[in-house]
């Protein structure tokens, strides 16, 4: 039994909610207790967020979110080995601690596997590498069953790579008293290196190092495969398939509204009177929680403190948009096909003069609680301390990986603005250190991504489904005739990656068949290059 | 008037010959000291640099070679104006010293620029970038007058930006107390991301984001032109040319016996018997140097220290099979046209039977003595102490930049073997750092360049003279449509990148013709996508 820990991908700026809740291996001491990823951090909430750090709130302490729901994993049927390599800690500098070693954990499948046959016979079949997201790795491996799905056709050894600082996979383990001096190494090309010299030093153990490799990443990790392969590493790996990779969420690359925009209209979609139920719900807990009489009722939906039920809410609502899948599914928490339909089923099978807060507190119990196992709606405040506010990709989040997002008018959510000032100057009294905000875009680029890559680079499919609000800082058309968007209009989150069902609709199946028939063209493509 | 400071591209391992002579901006004021580069470094070398460092040699101290040959540049012909850009020291980490500023050099040429208009009129030129290597700025920007040579026909702003680290872009100043934590910020791979961050930035200062860059350079240099558009930062340029750039030096990809035998064939093909007698020149001077009356022979030779003269010469045939342009030119030393032709008419001119010593000590003053204003040949040692021993180029040769270098019994210089082993043992002792001699390949790749690059990347020019022994480790045939080389004969060191001059051959005019034009095609191809 494995317990996944963090979200796939966590939105930018990472507020108390989830920062307190630790990514570190010792969650699997805590099987039953699911970390949730949390929704992108406004000017207010960082107002709130440290207002909580100074420990001037009337309540202090840090805010966890416990629910019950089962962290069981499908590793049973989906088979790997763990293993540890050892990795340095700074790849891009000689400084004293730069050589210093922590061991970086990588899954092995390798029962499909076509190996080398030192040139007598078939040639050896591909690595396919899950390049790891901000999460422990056994929770994506068993959430990318697609991998295994394809591994038999193509012969295929699979490997899935933990992310420096997640899961087992912490140069300084639980001690963070120093930030700068233990996460300061927590850089996306950082991580980016560590998959590079794994996977150079597995092909050569491995006397395979002839074998094409292809790169796969969700989310967070589709950033991460499309830039090995895409960008910074074409020597590593001949293709990349980044699912939801919001590479363009940078910047205002992307219009800083979009994201909320599109959950808004996931709702909307659904019925008129579940998105206007929703976006009526900010003002009315407002009012409620400024009297005593209105905390007292809110005292009644088994919610502790009412300033952090607004949240809690938006939790639900954020996440079950991205996981709207078209089957029953556990990744973020146990949930029906198509869930946002159902939530919004939820609200307007309520009559209509119905308590607003009844109706939204229905229906983020389908979120939060599918199965039924949950008797109440835990939002509880513990004793913080600098250390286990910020979680690690709370830290990614606060240095290099700083995502513009504001809510419109428009959106369900309440309206919010985005500041890079604001920003940087929170994150600087957290972390000690300055944000880059416009690094990833001097690093990676991403501006005029069509123009650049035109011209330069192959082997990408970009794949996206809309009903995802990351898909809007996605790449949502080709590039060129080797680099490649795949969307569905209906999919989710990184969708496609996840092990077929029997009750998968026509256009996921179509997704996925052209995916392997991509991918087989880049094998057959490189073989005839070696030849 | 500038002094330049070190070579072109200092080979692998570097000898107390160079390390002991500091590249750092206080060369400004000896501007008439031009340091000198030096050859790879053998095991053998290395063993007598670790017993300098140690202070067991008997002489102790450092070995400076001085000549007074006259450091002023050309500057006055290409102007430029000196700019600082406040830099971060580590922009991989956000560890406490990541932050820290230091100061950037970088030259400016805008006599050309068809600057911006605002959307009005014609679009605006390029910006052509010069990416430093390991010296001062002033020195490659006046030995690259092709660049000021054809800036007009472009409309062209030329930017000259130093390496970290060297010339008066060093992040500590002259000090160096403590190695891993002063250079252990000099890598190429930040040296690449202060280009992009410095190139990023002045476009936006200029209001010139839409200007395309092309990025130019020669030796190391040209390797980092190369990295920076070909590899790692498509987003920045356009495109680069990169002249004499050695890529496949690292990891065996080429032989490591080429870069000597490349040499030993120059000279050999200007007539055996030069060869034979330089070949014969060790075996004497080791024979000499063994005893009170050969090394009393030796001191008229106005050498003040026998063991040093091998070094001295080597310097001397090395170093002229570099710079064997078709013209007169200054950019080690003052040398006629065809500087080895030139060195061989010497050796045969004297009788068969003169002293084989006296025939090598009148070639190798052509180099170091070509225009007659020395009259002795200083070869001294001083005290000497660690963290003047390694210059920074040593530095980069002991910890990423470790080229395989031996010398076979064919070749004209002492046999020698490489060792890896060799090399990490003897630059950790001196460091105190491991070396990482495969990270190169794994960083930027190398083996199987032209199955890797020819479904990825676009616009770059290789380069290379076959009378530079760096044209070894380079690419040398085209590997796409338009990832292509230029090779020719009877080129040196990146001669291309020179000014023109009256007496180019016509190979010389016809290469540099070809490249204005393939870069005229990527800036229309540009402009065509922008459209």
């Amino acid at each position: 039994m494995v317990a996944p820990s963090l979200v796939a991908f966590l939105p930018p700026l990472l507020p108390i909610l989830v920062a307190a809740i630790s990514p570190e291996p010792t969650v699997a001491a805590h099987s039953h207790s699911k970390p949730k990823p949390f929704p992108p951090l406004t000017p207010l909430r960082m107002q709130a967020l440290l207002r909580h750090e100074r420990g001037s709130s009337s309540r202090g302490g840090k805010l966890v979110v416990t629910a019950a729901a089962d962290g069981t994993s499908s590793t049973a049927a989906n088979p790997f080995t763990a293993h540890y390599f050892p990795q340095e800690l700074d790849h891009f500098t000689f400084t004293p601690n730069a050589s210093m070693l922590f061991y970086q954990k990588y899954l092995v499948n390798d029962t499909f596997w076509r190996r080398p046959s030192g040139g007598k016979g078939a040639a050896a079949g591909p690595l396919f590498v899950y390049t790891g997201n901000e999460g422990d790795i056994e929770w994506f491996a068993t959430n990318t069953g697609f991998m295994f799905d394809i591994a038999p056709k193509f012969g295929a050894l699979l490997v899935f790579i933990e992310h420096r600082f997640y899961g087992e996979s912490t140069p300084f383990g639980n001690n963070a008293d120093n930030f700068s001096k233990t996460l300061g190494y927590l850089t996306s090309t950082q991580a980016l290196a560590d998959y590079a010299i794994l996977i150079t030093s597995l092909k050569r153990n491995l006397s395979a190092e002839d074998a094409p490799v292809v790169v796969f990443g969700g989310s967070y990790g589709g950033s991460k495969s499309f830039l090995n392969h895409g960008l910074k590493y074409p020597h590593i790996a001949i293709g990349a398939l980044a699912s939801s990779a919001p590479i363009l969420q940078f910047d205002y690359i992307t219009p800083s509204n979009s994201f909320y925009d599109a959950i808004s209209q996931d709702y909307k979609s659904e019925s008129l009177n579940c998105f206007a139920v929703i976006k009526a719900t900010w003002d009315v807990l407002d009012e409620r929680g400024s009297s005593d009489k209105g905390l007292l009722e809110l005292s009644k939906l088994t919610v502790k403190y009412a300033d952090s039920i607004g949240g809690w809410l938006e939790i639900a609502f954020i996440y079950t948009a991205m996981v709207h899948y078209p089957t029953p599914a556990n990744f973020l928490e146990n949930l029906p096909a198509y869930p946002v339909k159902e939530m919004c089923k939820i609200i307007d099978g309520f009559p209509a003069n119905a308590d607003i807060l009844e109706k939204v507190f229905a229906a983020a119990s389908l979120y939060y609680n599918y199965t039924g196992d949950q008797t109440c709606n835990q939002i509880e405040y513990e004793d913080s301390s600098h250390s286990s506010v910020l979680s690690d990709w709370g830290w990614q989040a606060c240095t290099e990986m700083i995502m513009p997002m504001s809510r419109s008018n428009e959106s369900m959510f309440p309206p919010s603005t985005f500041s890079y000032d604001d920003v940087s100057n929170a994150c600087l009294q957290l972390n000690g250190v300055p944000s880059r905000p416009h690094w990833i875009t001097t690093e990676y680029g991403g501006h005029k991504i069509d123009k650049v890559l035109k011209r330069f680079g192959s082997n990408i499919i970009f794949s996206n489904g809309m009903r995802d609000p990351w898909s809007r800082g996605g790449v949502l058309k080709n590039i060129s005739s080797s680099i490649v968007a795949l969307v569905t209009e209906k999919g989710a989150h990184h969708l496609d990656l996840r092990s077929e069902t029997k009750d998968d609709p026509d256009w996921v199946v179509e997704q996925r068949r052209q995916e392997v028939e991509i991918i087989q063209g880049w094998i057959d493509q490189y073989h005839q290059d070696m030849a």
